[in-house]
């Protein structure tokens, strides 16, 4: 089951551009934008590098690609005129899975040199150097200290394959709910940890000293995995639906029996616990904020209602997923039936998603530090 | 002009990749295949490198891209069990235009790792590190003292534009012949200098100290521009071609006056002339070799005419640029001329392209070396 469920994930996440260019991800940046500050301004001054490498981890591809670079460049030029040093090369590194549409981004570079050189005049500015790399972050990417800024927004939830063993354990369920039998909440924190390790070690190694990332992941507010908030209420009315569709006969129960979502929505205290044990980060400062479900739309669809626009959104998300296990036939049926689910929910309640951001720098293996 | 031209060039490019993938292309490799390993056996034992930077400039898209990149790992494999060094990190940087078919070169990546390592264990040997990097080789790709190993095959005939200036005064030809304008010849030359001459000087900036180069150049044996051999003759025989749909109406004869293909195949004098110019090389062997015509054709088109295989090979290369000046509806005719073309030419003459394969060095700006 292991390469299927992985191939689900890949799929999943190369397909998620629509919810990575939506106003979401703008707000997510916005939101990081004083700690992603804070840090660039500490390793600018500390290292005064010649070269600044920045890593975008989960990249995608469409308008918000190159927002987070062009803050970023235009931020290090403010500083370095201040600070009256020469313009630095910059080194842009956009990751993503391998089915990401790299080409497509390939293709907007002179759209964002050109907005950006109407910023910054061309010639005051050093050279910027983008390439795509592709690949799964939960290991190496990139050579041995050879990166300044490690930037991630709404990538790191997703697990690197459906925890193994679950598989119709968590029957009627396609995510951890309160119905969720202990050994499905164990199995998927197990694997977030293993997962969310993997990742710190990898960066650790390469980042240069001093090196810093921002993060900022989709979480929960309750230590309760089951907490029907964020997206785990999102998904909790998504497994709704296809109960629904079970209960007219379109799908098998087996089916949906056998189906769960490779992510693990975690709480702010269990990422900084597995920082913490890793080791290899200190934690400068955490933020903690929440956007409304409505900004999974794009700038587009704003006299959509805001179940249109989740619906929209989390079908870009989950629809490779979805196709993959139950077939092309119930996939219209199954978003409508969702698209009312969150029609009523949202009517009813504050639905929100709720975002941990973390500003974390390489700290040499000896010294822990946790605030 | 310049944008349009440029713009042709690109699609040129990008569009080029049966014929970077075909058997040519294999061959130039295994020609060029003793003096990269004399390259890298120099660099490896002077360097050391715990980290080994290579980039293959016009990558291209297909089964040749890992072709170059296995063969030089599985040597530096070599080299370290040799010397009993740990295997380095690998990381290979793929260039080539934005409108190369990047996606699907980084959906070949499992394929490229499970036949590596199919032959080395995989735990024996670094991470290898894969990024795509598009981009016009003709200006910096890459940060300053970045690279260790350059490589390139077939793309740098390809000028970064069509020479200005000589629009409607190359009547009746594509490319320089014993018919066009000493202007002509002027302009292609200049074009050359200027493009090769910022080649080479990007690169030094790219290459750490030590840093070396194997390129591979479609060139002519004759100091004459003009002589009527290897590619020169094939753009004869395109512009002969061209020249009948004139002839039959199917095209405007100023149509043809303002084509010009944006190559230029050097003699290796005029290219050994300009890195002794630029002076940032060591031009450390030379090696000049001659391949059939029909090397053009893939692998899978043996059975059948040697025409056939060279139509399709240039008609990959040179369709887009075709395609964009005098549209679609005579496509199909320009090529079926060409090929009968060929065929006369084939049966006739003894068809061969000529390459020239350079292997540099990065050099301090005080010491200028030649052989």
């Amino acid at each position: 089951m292991k390469t299927d469920q992985v191939l689900h994930m890949n799929e999943g996440m190369g397909e998620a551009s629509y919810a990575r260019n939506s106003l979401l991800q703008q707000k997510a940046i916005s939101i990081a934008k004083p700690m992603i500050e804070e840090a660039i301004t500490t390793l600018y001054c500390n290292t005064l590098p010649r070269n600044l490498a920045i890593a975008d981890l989960g990249c995608s591809s469409g308008p918000n690609t190159f927002f987070l670079v062009t803050q970023i460049i235009k931020f290090v030029e403010t500083l370095s005129q201040q600070l009256n040093r020469p313009s630095p090369e910059y080194q842009v590194l956009l990751n993503d899975l391998p089915a990401n549409d790299f080409n497509s981004i390939f293709k907007s570079i002179p759209t964002f040199k050109h907005e950006l050189y109407n910023e910054i005049q061309a010639n005051k500015i050093g050279p910027c150097f983008i390439s795509g790399v592709p690949g799964s972050f939960y290991g190496r990417l990139f050579p041995t200290r050879s990166l300044h800024f490690v930037h991630s927004s709404y990538s790191l939830h997703w697990l690197s394959q459906v925890p193994e063993g679950i598989e119709k354990k968590n029957k009627g369920n396609i995510y951890i709910t309160r119905t969720s039998p202990k050994k499905v909440l164990k199995a998927y924190y197990e694997q977030f940890e293993r997962d969310i390790s993997w990742f710190l070690r990898s960066r650790a190694e390469e980042l240069v000293e001093g090196g810093c990332m921002v993060l900022t992941i989709l979480g929960r507010r309750s230590e309760d995995p089951s907490s029907k908030e964020s997206a785990v209420h999102i998904y909790e009315l998504f497994a709704n639906a296809l109960n629904h569709l079970v209960f007219k006969g379109l799908i098998q129960e087996d089916q949906l029996h056998s189906f769960n979502i490779p992510n693990y929505i975690p709480s702010s205290s269990e990422l900084k616990l597995q920082i913490l044990k890793q080791g290899s980060f200190k934690i400068n400062r955490t933020e903690l904020s929440s956007v409304h479900w409505t900004h999974c739309g794009g700038s587009d669809n704003e006299h959509k209602s805001g179940a249109y626009n989740v619906a929209k959104c989390m079908r870009a998300v989950l629809e490779p997923l979805v196709l993959q296990h139950f077939g092309e036939a119930i996939i219209d049926e199954a978003f409508r039936v969702f698209q009312d689910l969150l029609a009523d929910t949202m009517s009813k309640e504050k639905t929100e998603f709720f975002n941990i951001t973390l500003y974390l720098t390489k700290q040499s293996p000896s010294c822990v530090c946790f605030n």
